[in-house]
């Protein structure tokens, strides 16, 4: 496992996110690694993260998967072009598609969610990024993620 | 369209989620209504739920997705069996698989988003919900949710 999150490597695109945004005092901070040909994210939900008492809020599980999936993608965007991650020209996709199986019930402790990727497929401007989500070693939830190269022009002419 | 959501009709069952639980002080406080045989939810997102800056953070859409369709999912099936909503006994749904299709950036502004759902199926245990979420009247995103009836030994034996 590297020591630097993807989500380090390239501050303007992911400083503000609520999901993995290092600057966004209210997000989640959300952190992802390699670890061999996959990648890790691991999560300590809060109590108030709670869908029904003992449970995790499974919205909170959608939003791991996604920003956890979108750093995966421009991890391997990189790695596919044999790149440093961070060096220009940027790498930066966005979620067209998200989709999540709830397996069963995600139990909420004092133990941390950990999410593990495979990069189903990467081809042209687009990387599909299939996630395990487990606690304590058990499989609860499954989730696909289509990611898709952003256009620069969304950052250039923000709202 | 009804005075009272759909969440507050079930405290027992809704009241904890982060997403929808009005007793969750840093939840979201999602509430669902009927209008006319479609479901509706407005959010006011904050200004940091952002994914990056002008637009809104993929997985609160996600989020509110999945909470107002299992309201929906409650709301149908009391309607299916030509019930009031909350009469005992209580009929409680939980998301088997969601999925999400971003269209396009949701820009994030001073304006609400607004969720309006269909009952594509409902059978058995089963609700099928479709979901449009637009931002001043264009859909940028479009959910589907698959709620089945949950065990009741789940709020039995929490964790």
């Amino acid at each position: 496992m590297t020591e630097k999150a993807f989500q380090e490597y390239d501050p303007a695109y992911f400083n503000y996110c609520y999901g993995c945004g290092p600057l966004n005092e209210h997000g989640l901070h959300i952190q992802s690694y390699w670890d061999g040909d996959e990648t890790v994210c691991r999560f300590q939900a809060k109590p108030y993260h709670t869908a029904f008492p003992g449970y995790v809020y499974g919205g909170l599980i959608a939003s791991l998967i996604d920003c956890h999936s979108m750093g995966t993608a421009v991890a391997a965007a990189y790695r596919a072009e044999g790149r440093e991650m961070g060096t220009p020209p940027s790498l930066r996709f966005v979620t067209a598609s998200l989709r999540v199986d709830f397996l069963r019930p995600t139990r909420l402790g004092d133990y941390p969610l950990e999410l593990r990727s495979r990069i189903q497929e990467i081809k042209g401007r687009k990387v599909v990024v299939a996630t395990d989500v487990a606690v304590q070693g058990e499989v609860c939830v499954r989730g696909e993620a289509v990611a898709v190269r952003m256009p620069e022009q969304w950052l250039e002419q923000p709202a």
